[in-house]
């Protein structure tokens, strides 16, 4: 055992380190479709926030890079360790520490996963409404990547759910932001610095989330239409009539038949329809009262048929459940089609159309594919890309970042830049965005032991 | 004309700067209660985003300190200007520069006032939901000070509320953060880190804003309680009750006493229920649907009376607005009842009746007074301090701020720490946050010319 993995084992016990060969495949991962993997030199599973700042104390001591780990279910490569590096991998950090049912927030520790957290919230009729299409991420690796999901058109997104952290700094100095109340304005904020920083700044170890109550109705609406733009189109004037639902979901023609095709599901669409639609909607909504979601329904059904939709289902709870579920594994099943990236550009909802028409016109001039879903509400694309040629992909993801951008949008919405779409990112951002980020980095990191290659080279 | 006052004028037009007696008197001052008034050496007013560069750029190469302000309504004492400083006024930079409808968002300028912003909104059925007190305020002034407000407990506070910037750094150079979609992860979210900030990091020349759907139907419900513990009690229910109320305030007697004596306002409450009262709750709630609304207040009154109230009235339209704007003005009404100083501490709502109770026992002790009112919803109290020792004051303050801290909470909930808690935010604040929010500050502001004095010493 080398020097440096002595030490972690003094840290966090022996039997806590992992060196070598010893180290299972999937720490060397995330869910990235693109980008090398490197097995880490180490991997320490810290139980105590004491032994986080410990190994991060070592890691600057001895020039280690650190790379931390949820689930690894991250779509930017950010959780990927260096080869000579360190991951740190918080699975064995998942306590649940408080479930606040007064001040409607939950203290957790960052390895809880999503599952475990909701299951526990529903307990006490509350929920964490950021819902990523993937249950077993980390709350954690929510903080990493500001993770967003279907319910950020009603929630908001990562951000708006994280009132406070217990953070450990680079340094290794253990530190506190904000906390229970839902504002201050005492000093910079570094809540909201920390999330989406994709571990390069600084590693949570404790969590205080927002919950909010669990509407007991929800109903779940699915309208085709002919034509994609018409459905992106209609997205603004849903969200104006102040119905609030908690998805608005758009799925094109092609993701649509491979989600369905995939996991079995029949949604009721006559045939018919289904040949002659390019695209639908999914809108589900939630009431504590089922008179007024009743109402709402109706008042949706109206306006979907006065906004082009060639029909309106709506879905029985099972079907509802099924088609959300499919919904989510969009992802994987873009994956089995042999999609070689997934990004996921966000813009102002109103600019969809133009987004989705360039990107259309830029991938059939390289003969590549482009086909997805999206958080229409949000104004966010999740495209999956098919071309195989390395240098042709990369310089239409260029373009089309480049039109997202032009549009008044960015490279990503929720998934992160981490070293998947650092190239982009470095090429196509303002220098003197990334500079001053660069010297916040520095600010938290003098060392740069964090995540480096992650955001900056 | 000196050297700066003359590289001002080429910058700005010499009609658009001001020196020496020429400075009005009210642009030394803010509206804190506490601290020194200097007028600055220099006012420029910039029309443009390249002119306020280009005034950063002159006074980091004087090393001149700059102070921003909008409308000087602050509570901190941070759009106080330096003595050798120079302020650069925003009035001029105050025009309405987009209503998106579709994507619901404004773009304008920071010298617009709130009052400007509402009612041009209003023409769409829109509104910037952003209502502290003073309508007479500037949007930038709510970026710096992260403003709050009544509204907060539905809508957030302003950091919910800003979706993008553009930011002229102490450098001179000019960035855009942000936009209008509504998330984003894409480097580090350098808009919430400069909202709130106070000026000290980077001077927003351009706001992207959310806007609301206008509800067309508004009720308002006071409710007497025989004491104070009871009231902030009651709170943290009715928001599990999933009323959504957009107003919740709480008011004590001796405030209810002072607000409806100076504004004249007769609330229909009966002298018997008066005289037996400690406090109050003011709940406001809104409905695009009047029904509902109808429904709502039903549910609310009968929770009311289940939680103590000793009474519960529906305000007519007339009252309600008398109301809300008295407490609007609670603040004045305070200083003109001799209030030395007026605090914002913010602790979990669990925590306000303990708060309150230690604040009030603090202040017995030291033969001072403590009476207010607050955003009940977010935990938010507003207290007027009688002290007219400094030294028992500060003593005293510390204290209160030491005791909102222990209970999870911060010594500002919206009004920011600027210069007039400064002192005890450096005493209090943990050492290794102040250096890490003094390295950020370096990170933007080399030469340190952005409001020195502010936040640090
Ligand atoms: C099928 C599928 C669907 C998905 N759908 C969505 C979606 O709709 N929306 C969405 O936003 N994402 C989605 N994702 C991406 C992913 O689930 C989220 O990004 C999630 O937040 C990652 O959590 P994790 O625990 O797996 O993080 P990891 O992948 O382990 O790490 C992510 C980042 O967070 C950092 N990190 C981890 N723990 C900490 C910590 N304690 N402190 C600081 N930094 C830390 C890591 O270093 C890394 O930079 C999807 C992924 C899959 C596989
Ligand atoms: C009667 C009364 C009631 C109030 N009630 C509330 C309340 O309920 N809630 C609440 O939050 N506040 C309240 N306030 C405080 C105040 O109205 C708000 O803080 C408001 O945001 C200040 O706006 P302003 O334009 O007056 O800012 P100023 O006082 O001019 O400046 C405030 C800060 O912002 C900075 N700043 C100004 N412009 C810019 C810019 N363009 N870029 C960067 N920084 C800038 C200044 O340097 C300073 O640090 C109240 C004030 C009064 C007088």
């Amino acid at each position: 055992m080398g020097d440096v993995a002595q030490r972690l084992a003094e840290i966090v016990g022996a039997n806590q380190v992992l060196t070598g060969e010893d180290i299972p495949d999937h720490y060397a991962s995330d869910e990235a479709l693109v980008g090398e993997v490197h097995r880490p030199a180490y991997v320490a599973k810290p139980a105590t926030t004491a032994e986080v700042a410990q190994l991060l104390g070592a890691a600057t001591e001895h020039g280690v890079p650190v790379t931390a780990r949820g689930s690894g279910s991250g779509l930017s490569a950010a959780a990927r360790p260096r080869p000579d590096g360190l991951l740190i991998s918080f699975e064995r950090m998942n306590a649940i520490l408080e479930i606040d049912t007064v001040n409607h927030v939950a203290v957790v520790q960052p390895g809880v996963t999503l599952s475990e957290l909701d299951e526990k919230t529903a307990e006490a009729g509350l929920g964490y409404t950021v819902y990523p299409g993937e249950m077993s991420a980390s709350v954690g690796g929510n903080v990493g990547t500001n993770a967003g999901g279907m319910r950020a058109v009603k929630y908001g997104v990562t951000r708006h759910n994280v009132l406070g952290l217990e953070a450990v700094l680079p340094t290794g100095e253990i530190i506190r932001t904000g906390g229970k109340p839902v504002k201050t304005s005492t000093g910079y904020d570094l809540t909201q610095l920390i999330i989406g920083s994709e571990g390069t700044l600084a590693l949570a170890t404790e969590i205080t989330v927002k919950l909010h109550p669990r509407l007991r109705h929800g109903a779940t609406v699915l309208a085709p239409f002919t034509d994609l733009d018409t459905v992106v189109r209609a997205v603004p004037t849903i969200l104006a009539a102040g119905l609030e639902p908690h998805i608005l979901e758009y799925i094109d023609a092609l993701t649509m038949a491979a989600i369905t095709y995939t996991t079995g599901l029949s949604l009721g669409v006559p045939d018919e329809v289904r040949e002659a639609s390019q695209a639908y909607l999914v809108v589900a909504m939630e009431n504590r009262d089922p008179d007024r979601l009743e109402g709402d329904v109706a008042s949706l059904g109206e306006l979907l048929g006065e906004l082009g939709a060639s029909d309106v289902y709506v879905l029985d709870g099972g079907s509802a459940r099924k088609l959300i579920e499919a919904r989510e594994k969009a992802f994987w099943t873009a994956k089995a089609a042999g999609a070689d990236e997934v990004i996921d550009v966000v813009v102002p909802r109103s600019a969809m159309p133009e987004f989705l028409a360039r990107s259309r016109e830029l991938a059939a001039k390289t003969e590549s594919g482009v086909a997805g879903c999206g958080h229409a509400g949000d104004g966010n694309v999740h495209l999956g890309v098919f071309q195989k040629d390395p240098v042709k992909r990369a310089s239409l993801l260029h373009d089309i970042f480049a039109v997202g951008m032009e549009l008044g949008g960015a490279i990503s919405g929720e998934h992160g830049i981490g070293r998947a779409k650092k190239e982009h990112f470095l090429q196509l951002e303002d220098p003197a965005k990334i500079e001053l980020m660069s010297r916040i980095k520095h600010a938290f990191d003098p060392a740069g032991i964090l995540n480096p290659g992650v955001l900056f080279d």
